[in-house]
Order: structure tokens, then C-alpha cells, then sequence
């Protein structure tokens, strides 16, 4: 989605990170389906594996059992992966560096409740992209989603066009989305309010 | 250096980053022997080759040639790998917040004029620790060294017993040090101001 919003202004550049996630090879599917759907030439795949080394998530390390959805949730889930969108986004950044890119696009939602994901996280980050970066380097992290809801991220997808169709939200299932996990009952919610039908595949739900 | 100081106070866990760098192996091996002088029992190597598959840099495009050293430069030299501090420090926060350890050390030298060396760069960096992981995990980047020049680290690594003879700078060569690329011509002009000998061997140099 954050693609859709940044294709409205910008050449794309997409960049997709493995990192041993349980969904790893559909998230890359969907990735490469998206990136034919915008006709995007640049594209850079690369692995982030320390994350998977490190563990500490039920994303991540298998033992750990994905936890189901449960709304209103205050604490930060065991499917937070310990500062994982730092990782993606200096992979991107320094992408940004080499090809002299000045945005970096990243769909994050503060919704979600990882710490990651805030737009006071990704307002700290910039001031060290700035700092960190050659001097004029000019890059800087946009986050358009961020302080929309899962509706309102629908709503403006289907507005632009976006092929939430070719989109996966699972954090457990690569066959059929699972209808259980935090991700799925957000994503599921999201559509159902914004009065949007979702084609992708339910496994457990009617 | 940084982990002289910090194990006068800490218990040592020892991270080493693999990134397509010229002198990986070499810097393997430094790293290993300088966890065996420590006694560090918590030891993670990992691979970060995004650096590598992004390039932008003479320290991991071997078609770029390393630039021999010119005191005084004011531009960032090409063995400038964008971001790369960035993505270290990620690293050593995510295992941080695994382990529950509350700072992260790194022996950046503001002197080398890299922007990802710099005080204001690991300042803005820590805000977004801060932010981007969980509530109170109060972890914070400490770099001892970045407002030090070299001579000086070699005076306090000396006072400290750090094992200096087993470290590794050179950029280009892992058999010898070559003595000619910048980061060896500043590791010689320490050692000589500090009147302390450097015990590694160097190929080019009387």
C-alpha cells in the first residue's frame, strides 16, 4: 500500500527482505506479483538473517507459537520482532545512498502497537539517516501510513488502485491466510469496515 | 578498544559482522582471538551482505580500487559503505534486546570523518532505540572512543592491557597489514605518537 502511495509521485525502486520469517517465501511472492503489477525494474532482494539468529519473536523462531488475535491488546506481542523496521530501513536507506533515491517508502502502521512501527520511531530514525548518511545525502523515511487505521488503509488503496488482492497480511500460513493471527483480524476488520471485499484465501474462516 | 572499556565494567557479549568486506576473514579471526583473550562465552557472527549486494564502496566492490591514504582529506572517501554503522548497531540492539542487555559498544572514531562515525550520528541513533523498541528496554549505544583521536585510543588501550597486537585495521590486505590505506596510515600515525610499538606486521613499510 505504501508502494501505491509512493507510485502517485515517484519512479519505484522495491526492495524485499528475507529474515527467516515463518512466511518468508509468500511475502516474497507477493512481492515480486506487486513489483510486475507496477512494472518496477529495479529490485533488490537480500537476506537480514541476523534477525532469525537473534530470535526472541514467534515470527521467527518456530518453537514459539504465534499467539491468536486478540483487539484491544496493550502489551507488545511475542510476534514483535526486536527492532526489525531499523534493519529494513537501513537496508533501504543505504539502497537510497548507492542509487541516489531521496524517499524511502515503508507501509508501517502505529496501529499495530510495535514500538518499530510509531511515527516517533520513524521521526528519531530520520535524524539519524540525516546524521548518518554523507552530508546532502537529502534521504528521508516516509511513512504515509502510519497513523491510519486498517479501513482507512483499504479505502485509499482502493481509491489508487492498489492490488490488495496480490497483498498477505499471515504471519503463520503461506497456503491460505490463516484468519487467526493479530495480522489477519486486523487486515480482516480493516475491509469489513471500509465495506471492501477481500479475495485472498481464509483457511479457518467462514 | 571499545571492549577494553567496556569490560571494566560489564560482562562481554561479542558481536561480529560479516559484510563482503575485503578483510572478512581476517577481521573473523581478530574477532575471535580478542573474545578468547576476554574469556567471552556469548559470542554471535552473523551476515549483514546486503551491504555487499548494494555495493557503493571500495571496501565491498572489488572493482573499485582502495584509495591510498591522504591526511587532512575533507571529502568521504570511497571506503565510505553507506549506512553500514547503521546496520551493525541494529544488529547489536536486537540481540541486546534478547538478551536484556542494556548497552551496546562500538569503537567509532568521529576522526575517521565517516558521517555513521560521528557523536551526532550515534545520538540520533539512540532516540530511535528508544522508540523503536519495547518500552523500557533502556537500551542505549555507548561509544568511548568517537570523541578521541588515534593516539590517544593507543595511550588508553595500552593503560587498559587491551590487546592491541591482536586487532586488525587494514582495509585492503589480510596477510599483512598494507600500511598504505588510510586506515592503516592513522592505526601508524597513532602507534608512532603514542610511542607504542604495533606489534602487527606490515608489508609495505620499513
Amino acid at each position: 500500500m505504501a508502494a501505491a502511495v509512493a507510485a502517485r509521485e515517484y519512479d519505484l525502486a522495491f526492495l524485499h527482505v528475507s529474515y527467516g520469517q515463518r512466511t518468508e517465501r509468500r511475502e516474497l511472492r507477493a512481492y515480486g506479483e506487486i513489483a510486475d503489477f507496477y512494472r518496477v525494474t529495479r529490485r533488490l532482494v537480500v537476506d537480514a538473517r541476523a534477525l532469525s539468529a537473534i530470535g526472541g519473536s514467534s515470527l521467527t523462531d518456530l518453537s514459539m507459537p504465534v499467539p491468536e488475535a486478540e483487539m484491544g491488546r496493550r502489551e507488545v506481542t511475542t510476534t514483535y520482532v526486536p527492532f526489525r523496521n531499523a534493519h529494513l530501513l537501513c537496508i533501504g536507506v543505504s539502497w537510497a545512498e548507492v542509487l541516489g533515491a531521496k524517499k524511502v517508502y515503508v507501509g508501517v502502521e502505529a496501529d499495530s502497537g510495535y514500538p518499530d512501527c510509531s511515527a516517533a520511531f520513524i521521526g528519531a530514525f530520520n535524524r539519524a539517516v540525516v546524521e548518518g548518511t554523507r552530508p546532502g545525502s537529502g534521504i528521508e523515511v516516509t511513512a504515509p501510513l502510519v497513523h491510519m487505521d486498517k479501513a482507512e488503509i483499504v479505502r485509499l488503496g482502493t481509491k489508487l488502485g492498489a492490488p490488495l488482492h496480490l497483498t498477505w497480511s499471515c504471519y503463520q500460513r503461506e497456503d491460505a491466510a490463516c484468519g487467526r493471527c493479530d495480522s489477519c483480524a486486523l487486515r480482516r476488520r480493516g475491509f469489513r469496515l471500509a465495506d471492501v471485499k477481500d479475495s485472498i484465501a481464509y483457511a479457518n474462516v467462514d
